[in-house]
């Protein structure tokens, strides 16, 4: 160890016994305290007492809950491309910067009235926050949070993504006439004054929105008919296309107990796995041709279909009433290999990286339990106050996450 | 900022005030120096000095040189999966450790005679190097780098490739019959006894390997005939299959000037862009059928073809005479739309994760050169000497790097 870090070890360990950081001593060696790597960090979003759980992924240890972030009943957050610190997106429009290596929040707005979620560009400049209240999208300087642009929609705005050359894809729900619309924001040039292009009339009420991996597909569900609505990054000059004709609602009589999220398409290869809507199917499209390619029946309606990073499994979580259950299926057979039963309400999957690793958040048990992807089996478990997302902090360098 | 980040802060200054690491407080803030994140930071490898040079990408800076680490004119590197340290892998067998937030070596092993690279197991727990003197594979402990485990092999290794489970492949030179092996080392019961499935006669003179994104495709290029050799890490059950048989050294008369990386052949969807071996053209292959699909002509015998992240353009640099040039191929149209003339020896590109800069390293022009992939325009240029292989950090979440 340099003279510095040996000095800066022993005053910190000073300083940190008179300091505010003792929460998190207890479970960490003093020079992981003030020279702390943030590759294998994450944060668990705790939904009821509008709080995060830092956690980290080596040593499967908390260590700091984060307080103060308000609304958290539906948040998102993404990560600064060098993983310093996260920008959370609230419920009640809440924008707050927390710093990954002191636990600090280094600023809070309020943007908005209802926000929905959030995405980072490219370049980790420039933070976009999506609204639903009044609607909308604003874009905000990431060392700042400095107000950059605002582009009104005159409607609640859905499925906010990041794509390549600093461009954002966004859905409106609904605009005067009734339709749904997707826009492109283009701050490549100048992020105070982003090129908008406009796709009217892409289907009713799109409700939510997925990016691929890649950065190309930009596919938006839509809740007020059947199919998806496509647009190819690549080439916006093509127009939005219309596909999946069967895929959506289907017997207004059948209960759609949640929507899925979108956003956690499985994509492998050139296939992705998508949840079944108000159905106890995973549905299997070909994204070169955007065709229905098959089924695959499990347990109940999927919310979440994660592909574990190797794209040989899939982890699928389920609405009420199965809620409880998380399945896993083998990509090559499309069969179901394991029932799990974590608990009641696991409402989100994370992957480490390199997949050896997930974490399941269990809502009512007020806990995270951390498997081993190879055997299936539960490694440990962590306390969490109703924790509900899960985000490690390599997704800083992904598209769409 | 908390109270303890806040005192941690000024006694670091004073700390380094009188400390070791005045040689990089020019380029930093005060809490940059303690508090540094780890996920925009690389190392490019200074080859006629032995040293790196740590880099930032979010800045473009320098942040220190690190000295002492023996021959590293053919070197390569993995990172911890916490980001925190990097295990160089020196053409003398030296396995040194090296910590991204000191610049300190941690420790230095002479583990081989000649060391031709390594690889780091999905868990992060274990390092492993392949040797050619007196070749075999080793592995070690990634925090001790105490020996774990040693598989000799009489011949030389190469190829030395991670995936999933915590198993490795790697490839036989020649063993005693004149043939070449592919072998996988599963470690995912116990580190310290491998469990060795050996694959003989799989081809001459394998001389490098490439595993593909998602851990699943292990490929060997062969010197000694023409073809490649497959491996389904799936599916090792099914055995090894040649491919591409038209593929590899041609005409005898035709000069191979340098023998391509194969760890850098670029995967997009299911197509592999790949090198032509002593031919001006770079081979494209579907890797569903593994059969050769196309080629496409570039201006000299390539070395590296390197995808960008988000696979649209494809980055390729040569062998002598060209390899004071470097070609950017727009996939779809499997043409060339810049050619780039950044000065001699360019002799490796590295791009950010998510792929809006690449830097290249210009050996005799003693600099980096970062480019904007989006206009391919140069933004600007650090001193370096003498540099090759460049890494960036985020390796670490990913197979095969």
């Amino acid at each position: 160890m340099s003279t510095s870090a040996r000095a800066l070890a022993s005053c910190a360990l000073t300083t940190l016994k008179r300091g505010a950081a003792m929460c998190c001593l207890c479970a960490l060696p003093a020079l992981a305290v003030d020279l702390m790597p943030t590759g294998d960090l994450g944060l668990v979003v705790e939904r009821a007492s509008g709080s995060l759980l830092q956690v980290n992924t080596s040593r499967h240890a908390i260590l700091r809950r984060i307080e103060g972030l308000g609304d958290l009943s539906h948040a998102s957050l993404v990560f600064s491309r060098d993983e310093r610190f996260a920008f959370v997106f609230g419920r009640d429009g809440g924008l707050t910067k927390v710093d990954m290596l002191t636990g600090a929040i280094i600023k809070r707005v309020i943007q908005s009235g209802n926000s929905i979620g959030g995405a980072i560009s490219q370049d980790g400049r420039i933070v976009a926050a999506a609204n639903y209240t009044p609607g909308g999208v604003k874009f905000f300087d990431a060392d700042s949070l400095e107000l950059l642009a605002e582009v009104p929609t005159d409607s609640k705005v859905v499925g906010l993504e990041d794509s390549t050359d600093n461009r954002f894809a966004f859905s409106l729900w609904e605009n005067a006439r009734g339709e749904g619309e997707i826009w492109v924001a283009d701050l490549s040039e100048n992020p105070r004054a982003p090129r908008i292009t406009k796709f009217p009339n892409i289907g009713k009420q799109p409700y939510d929105a997925l990016i691929s991996p890649d950065g190309r597909w930009y596919v938006a569900g839509l809740f007020g008919e059947k199919g998806v609505a496509v647009l190819d990054m690549w080439h916006p000059e093509r127009g939005v296309k219309r596909a999946l004709p069967d895929y959506g609602k289907t017997d207004p009589k059948l209960p759609v107990y949640k929507m899925p999220h979108l956003e956690t398409w499985a994509m492998v290869g050139n296939l992705a796995f998508i949840p079944g809507v108000g159905r106890h199917e995973v549905v299997i499209v070909d994204v070169s041709t955007w065709q229905q390619v098959g089924t695959i029946p499990v347990a109940g309606q999927p919310v979440f279909v994660i592909a574990r990073p190797d794209g040989r499994h899939l982890w699928v979580n389920f609405a009420f009433p199965h809620y409880d259950t998380v399945q896993v299926i083998d990509v090559e057979a499309r069969q179901i290999i394991k029932t799990l039963q974590p608990g009641k309400a696991v409402l989100h999957m994370e992957f480490t990286p390199r997949g050896e690793q997930v974490w399941l958040s269990v809502r009512d048990s007020n806990r995270v339990e951390i498997y081993d992807t190879r055997t299936q089996t539960k490694r440990t478990e962590l306390p969490a106050q109703a924790p509900s997302g899960i985000f490690f902090t390599p997704r800083a360098h992904r598209f769409g996450l």
